[in-house]
């Protein structure tokens, strides 16, 4: 642990102050103007109304303290050349995160029609919260960030993320008071315990009080200090405070902590780097308490404004309307004294720009924010090397995800030098039977390690923890910053992300259009334990709905995946860790499942995304009567045997069985990348015979796909109903009806013509599932002819 | 706060540590028990394989500290005559809350077929997590809970939403040091600042530290012990530590722990109830730090099971097959001397049951946890009084969340007796213009309240915390034990409580199947500031698909509603508080919105859910023509406005105009109770004419719900398809062809046989959008006689 007595105070020079105090002033000028004014940016005119927007959209209330830290961080990665990034979580952060790029000059080179002079003023301002211009909070437009503002919560998660494995890097996070209440951040404090020193760089949250959300004041503002250090050291940060309103006293106590705080973190580097110390660190937080909308009007028609929540978003509304107010405005803005920060030509005065770093050291120009810029391509083995071998179909039996740990133990392995790849999990790596990882990289881990414990490390590149959130956020954080990453999850349980994918998809797709933004790696789900191997612990474990939400998404960004056996996973895993700027998601089981395509049939497949199983159907190169469609390692396994029963019992039917591994080849190819064509999709499912499509997750979601289909009003699909509870595989596909007994009953209701014989058939297949129900109630396992089964095809 | 010198030191006789630890050692018995035995189950013989169950499920790693508490609860609750209720945090936690409700005879109570004797613990034992039986977790089946123990995170919001205005209930939590890792349980910590003492009951956190999860060591047991003292003072209670191994000796500290923490609870209550005291409180927390599996296997082959990871599920896994094993647990199983606990006829020895409280005070049969046993009928206003008038539809303007604001209102005004009515949202009650309550009730708050503050009171009934979960949660621990509520918030941002409410439905599904577990008030959602009115937050704050995420779970349970206008939203919403059981979801915009319906003329509208809105069609009696049907309140002011249109330009076309206000009565009749029949639909909707449905959220969702009815292939719907950005309101809907001039377009592509004159009409139309397109790039403002539009009909 650092000591405290290494820090010298820090003293700014005059000409130090003076200059920070500019910097601040004139981002507070920008971040005031791009709320305000759509002309006479530079004040050269007294204001007049149509000056001034048709509609005032923007946060002001952050603005200050954003830029604050802004111009604190130039100073410090200018004096110390520090390799820096900045989240900013603040919600509606825009106009500071905007004002410092452009001061810094890395607005205008990426934006070049946006110069850093009057006229890019101007256009500066009037683009921000106008139609067709960019949004109040930061997002994928804005230089520099890797993170959005609009929905709260995971700043601190993207921090850790990105410093993970950028042993040179320090990542500066500015959480608001408001965000700092939701459960998402509140847990990420505790990602300290999993940073290692040696090679993952430095996270420095500022915590900024400014007191107030929308309308209320903040929890954390209103405890009393020790509180709130208790907390923070619970935690297991050391606090810095910093607290103050009056600008030259707060830049020289921010000077003072950032320069504390960039001590300490040296010092906690030094110490496990060179000195071989492995106790947990104590990192520093910086606890900065400033008035809401500091330096804005205090008081508006009567009511104290500035350091209130009402200075949240447009302290003076009227403006257009109300000369008082317009009047007021003016006063405001020139009291930052605007002619001693900007030239005649709206350029920034040199003392403005005395405090900010140069090229690559600008916190708008920084590659991480940027991260396909330095994306190294993830090195995959040979899959040939570790496919299970098979000769003929549905006889030996593999658990999908441990064979599919193999390939992630390799690309750990492979990764080992430039620590590019994690896998993340909230405790179920080894449930999900990835653990072959561990032979090559253990979780990580800073807190205590006992004699009894396995598997844990410190320099680990596994990632457990039991929250969901911190292991997207983190992920999100690694690859937004250009590196890979596999989240392993519980099916049902990965709905508690639903909101951080979406936000994640929207980033990608904004992102696309940009470009400056060079492509990042994608971010991929292996989604396992599903809802039908559930069958044990219950129906709160039993949800396939996460395919539904992302499907709703961008069709550009999002892709879905249900490789139905060891093999097909193989080959979807590789695909998937190569790609960039998608969200993967792959649906797989981790309990023994029959193998049924070879290494090179399974690649040949999982290209095409969806066809015809030849082998498995009984159509002999004729039209078939009827298809049998699949997607999913279960749904796959009753159609199987499915087919086996009607070759069997109606060995004159003509089955077709086609299975689906890409659920968006459904889709029409106008709004899907991947969308067959009706040529392909009517050359697979026919467009007139019936089909009964075995889905593993909600039925609907297929006529959700497919309802544009010449065919779809012969469609018929079977799926989770949501009918869970408690008892045995079998009974899971048999209370949704799904099971092999029902589909083969669908067929014989489908298809017209049937001799009369198929009666007795359908009669038969009833009989097995009352038999069923009865063997389950007395043995409360499932029926031998099912849990025994083997294709004989 | 109170002091720590009022507790005089809890001394147990001897007498009382017996009972309390043959009351354990009995409850472990029986978890062991359920885990492991279908037959046998007083071991009246040696124990044989045909005695094991064929598969072994459960969770033994939590249940020893889970049996203590409850024990331990029990002594308090009898010896204090306490109103106690216990939310059972630890996932899996089934055997230990079903040993101590059969223990107490609840159980057996509530299920008179698994008697509180040997054959009855034959029952206990051979249904856990068994098909058909119950699962391994706390579930709606278990009597005294509120609380399911499958998905991790939500037990503290729980807890403080059941303790919320029942100023008598001491409602103790037990948190397992798992759960505490997520972020929703990190947050829910600081719901000490939002109970109030004089009105609210007691929440007596029991946080348990057993050391691990699944397969790592937890977060919070591996934090010194000075670090997690200070985190949980952070959060501002005041910790009790319970340490250790020794039976007796953990009896001794927690007893006296237990009386502690309960001491202070009293002093916080009376202080505040007696002597005025407003400052916040410190209430208490025990942290109870015992081995996990404690007094199971100590080893196992080997390995060190007791007080590791190993021992989370089946710490002995061979039990059939291994004689070494079988041996082992029988051992395991004796070392409780079940002899000396229970009676030759099974029945538990009274020194075993002389901790356990009687009648309702029994933690399994509290009748809180059957919160539909306390429910009382919600005072409703008379609508007429609140209604705004309408003569004429589409003269007038509202904002219909203020105008339900009013009704609300009321509601908080007529249960200020009963305080049986709260109002939830993350810091959005005004912004979405509800905040005519405050005239009747201010925001909960405990915390610091300052002279620049507004509607913040100790005693308040609106909840306004920037945590979706700790809102969801809260509300959900509220109306599990019997009052009511309703939650505002964001349309986007709901999706962050996506997993949360899929349980809470699961749940309700599960609970209606239970006989004994009165209907409880239902869950109430209003989403507003939606999807079309997000166009100055930008992409990010645009999401309507929380109402399909909803829609994928159980019909029985859910409900989602879109009315169009103020009064519409008022019958709506006074239906969803009047309801029981169910998952109301209701979208309703804050933006002036014109006033289509009298009072009475919604009440008919919203009772048949969908209806013909001959008013605003032109189809003068006869068959259309077309019709454009609408669900939401911007989807029905395009279509009012493309009916006008079509009006004007082609009067001669019959143009049907179909309102949706149910969303659920699109689904057949079949699937779900408010389905419509084939017969109303096409009534509707015709079977063979063109349908232009514009709807407010993604427009595939109603294809899944309509995909079966005989018009489908005429069904063509518009919606929101993900294209997002910050613009203006009517670019929202231009950008995703939901817009008037693309609906008339999509009514002359497709009635057959228009006159020659409509291809004139539609290339207006499309120069409209292109014109729109350049006045805003120009004015970025929308066109006026789109934002000035009226109703001319």
């Amino acid at each position: 642990m650092p000591k405290d007595d290494h820090t010298a105070a820090t003293t700014l020079t005059d000409a130090e102050l003076r200059g920070l105090d500019a910097h601040w002033r004139a981002a507070n000028y920008l971040a005031v103007g791009q709320i305000y004014l759509m002309d006479n940016p530079l004040l050269t005119e007294p204001l007049r109304p149509e000056h001034i927007k048709p509609r005032l959209l923007g946060h002001w209330g952050t603005s200050p303290g954003l830029n604050l830290v802004y111009t604190h961080l130039n100073r410090v990665i200018r004096n110390r050349g520090l390799d820096a990034l900045c989240v900013w979580g603040p919600g509606h952060g825009g106009p500071a995160v905007l004002a410092g790029s452009w001061l810094d000059g890395s607005y205008s080179e990426t934006y070049p029609d946006v110069p850093r002079d009057a006229e890019g003023m101007a256009r500066l301002f009037r683009q921000f919260s106008f139609p067709g211009g960019v949004p109040s909070h930061v997002a994928p437009e804005t230089p520099g960030s890797i993170h959005e503002g609009g929905e709260l919560g995971y700043s601190l998660a993207h921090a850790y993320g990105a410093a993970f494995d950028n042993p040179e890097l320090v990542v500066a996070c500015v959480i608001g008071d408001g965000e700092a209440e939701t459960g998402p951040l509140a847990t990420s404090w505790h990602s300290d315990k999993f940073l290692d020193p040696v090679h993952d760089g430095a996270v420095l949250p500022v915590l900024h009080l400014n007191g107030y959300k929308i309308a209320n004041p903040t929890l954390l503002s209103r405890l009393p200090e020790p509180e709130l250090d208790a907390l923070l050291r619970g935690y297991g940060y050391e606090p810095i405070h910093v607290s103050g309103d009056d600008p030259a006293e707060v830049h020289r106590a921010m000077a003072a902590a950032m320069d504390d705080a960039l001590d300490r973190i040296s010092l906690v580097q030094e110490s496990a780097r060179s000195q071989g110390v492995t106790e947990r660190a104590h990192w520093p937080v910086i606890v900065l308490r400033t008035p809401k909308g500091w330096t804005g009007p205090a008081e508006v028609d009567g009511l104290p404004v500035e350091g209130t929540w009402r200075s949240h978003q447009v302290p003076l509304a009227g403006v257009r309307d109300n000369p008082g107010h317009l009047a007021q405005l003016e006063r405001w803005m020139r009291s930052y004294r605007p002619e001693e920060l900007f030239g005649a030509d709206g350029r920034p005065a040199p003392e403005v720009l005395s405090c900010v770093p140069a090229d690559e050291r600008r916190l708008g120009a920084t590659p991480h924010a940027n991260g396909g810029l330095l994306t190294r391509e993830l090195p995959l083995p040979d899959l040939d090397a570790i496919a299970v071998p098979v000769d003929k179909p549905g006889v030996t039996l593999h658990e999908p995800t441990r064979v599919v740990g193999t390939l992630l133990k390799q690309v750990m392995k492979d990764t080992r030098t430039h620590r590019n790849f994690r896998l993340v999990g909230p405790d179920e790596t080894a449930s999900n039977r990835l653990k072959a990882v561990y032979d090559v990289s253990g979780k990580a881990w800073q807190a205590a390690i006992l004699p009894v414990d396995e598997h844990l490390e410190r320099h680990g590149r596994v990632m457990e923890v039991l929250s969901e959130h911190l292991c997207q956020g983190w992920l999100e954080g690694y690859v937004l910053t250009g590196r890979h990453g596999l989240f392993s999850c519980y099916e049902a349980f990965v709905h508690i992300v639903d909101s951080m994918v979406s936000q994640h998809i929207k980033w990608l797709k904004t992102a696309r259009g940009l470009p400056w933004r060079a492509p990042i790696p994608s971010l991929n789900y292996l989604l396992t334990s599903h809802v039908w191997r559930q069958d044990h612990n219950g129906f709160s474990h039993q949800d396939p709905g996460f395919v539904d939400h992302v499907l709703n998404k961008s069709p550009a960004v999002v892709r879905v995946y249900l490789p139905p056996d060891a093999n097909t996973l193989l080959s979807v895993t590789d695909h998937v860790l190569r790609s960039r700027d998608y969200v993967n998601v792959v649906v797989a089981g981790k309990q023994p499942c029959f193998d049924w395509l070879s290494m090179d049939e399974a690649r040949v497949h999982c290209a095409r995304g969806a066809g015809i199983w030849e082998w498995a159907g009984s159509e002999n190169g004729g039209e078939p009567d009827v298809v049998l469609a699949c997607a999913g390692d279960v749904p796959t396994l009753e159609v199987l045997a499915a087919a086996q029963l009607l070759r069997r019992h109606l060995p004159e039917l003509r089955v077709r069985v086609v299975n689906v591994v890409d659920m968006t080849r459904l889709l029409p190819h106008e709004e899907h990348p991947h969308g067959m064509t009706d040529f392909e999709y009517d050359g697979l499912f026919t467009t007139d015979k019936p089909v009964i499509f075995a889905y593993h997750g909600y039925p609907w979601l297929v006529h959700r796909l497919a309802y544009r289909r010449t065919g779809h009003a012969h469609l018929h699909v079977r799926g989770y109903k949501e009918s869970g509870t408690t008892t045995t595989p079998f009974d899971m596909v048999v209370r949704n009806d799904l099971d092999r007994y029902r589909l083969v009953m669908d067929v014989i209701d489908r298809v017209p013509g049937l001799a009369v014989r198929a009666a007795a058939v359908r009669q038969a297949m009833a009989d097995e599932r009352t038999r069923h129900a009865a063997w389950i109630r007395a043995h409360g396992a499932d029926m031998p002819e099912v849990a025994e089964w083997v294709w004989d095809g």
